[in-house]
């Protein structure tokens, strides 16, 4: 019963006893998931933090001339939300959808707050996972600005090799930020 | 003697008494800083977390080819390392130095590591700021995506207006990712 891979991501960088794990398992929603379900909708108030047991997902926004940017993609053992939207409890930028069959473990805002509360411990691991996310993201930033689409390309591939077969091209140029024309040329070389 | 800026920016997130205060001011360092001085160099092990009680700082790197990338600004309230080399203790990408006089506060990482233990709101203040942290990266990522330069441009002033006197168009410009050219051409708009 106890084998979720979202125990197994806790236990990275915390131990938990039995009661603490019963009690972590009692405030989680399991969700099961057809492909291209979505599970998050730019606009609405964003109530969950989600964990992937298996499958992948895409977050992604739509500007106002229609145009999408992928902001992230979310595979086994990865944590996805609207941060923004779920921290402040406020209309999401960003909307969620699984890319094939997934399973996700769904933790609502007010339960996390009293998870908080009720055992500490769980500061540390946001602690560690808020603090990796940010350094992901600070990376991110700087190859951003200082490095070629061809060489962010070749980044995206080696970081996320699992997502290849699942994802279209399109996909990935509107992570990257460029047209699947542009994206195209480049892997041509 | 408790008016430092540092305690107001921790007491934003957690409550310490008296104890907690003179053990948490008594793990920091207190440093005068001349206008340009560097605090960390690329390539160098990243050992202090940094809290700016008043001036201003920039974190950069610069390539194979010389090209620097400015990756963020710091002013007065805000903490500024390189997260990834201070977090694992490994050799830095980026250098900071002062854009002006500065006073800053350093915390070594092995006394923060010792801080989470001996005093574990700590967990919960660095949650939070990485949290924060994490989401205004993820926004920054989503705009770097999907905003044009000018957007972009805007979107800076706007969040550093008291960085404006201080910094150099090529400042901005490398924070931005383009030429200074082309930011000059953008404000001519």
């Amino acid at each position: 019963m106890n084998d979720y891979q979202i125990l197994k991501n806790i236990e990275k960088h915390i131990t938990l006893n039995d009661l603490e794990i019963d009690h972590f398992l009692s405030v989680l929603k399991l969700k099961d998931l057809d492909k291209k379900e979505r599970i998050l909708s730019q606009g609405q108030t964003c109530k969950k933090l989600y964990f992937v047991e298996f499958g992948s997902l895409r977050a992604y926004n739509m500007n106002e001339e229609g145009k999408e940017s992928t902001i992230m993609f979310a595979v086994q053992d990865w944590w996805i939300t609207d941060m923004d939207a779920f921290v402040h409890q406020k209309p999401a930028v960003l909307s969620i959808e699984t890319l094939e069959a997934s399973r996700v473990m769904e933790l609502d805002f007010q339960k996390l707050e009293e998870l908080y509360i009720k055992i500490p411990k769980f500061e540390r691991f946001f602690r560690i996972l808020f603090q990796n996310a940010y350094i992901r993201e600070q990376v991110r930033a700087l190859e951003n600005i200082s490095f070629t689409t061809e060489q962010r390309y070749l980044r995206f591939i080696k970081k996320y090799p699992q997502m290849l077969p699942k994802i279209t091209q399109k996909q990935i140029a509107s992570y990257l930020g460029v047209t699947p024309e542009f994206l195209s040329s480049i892997k041509k070389k």
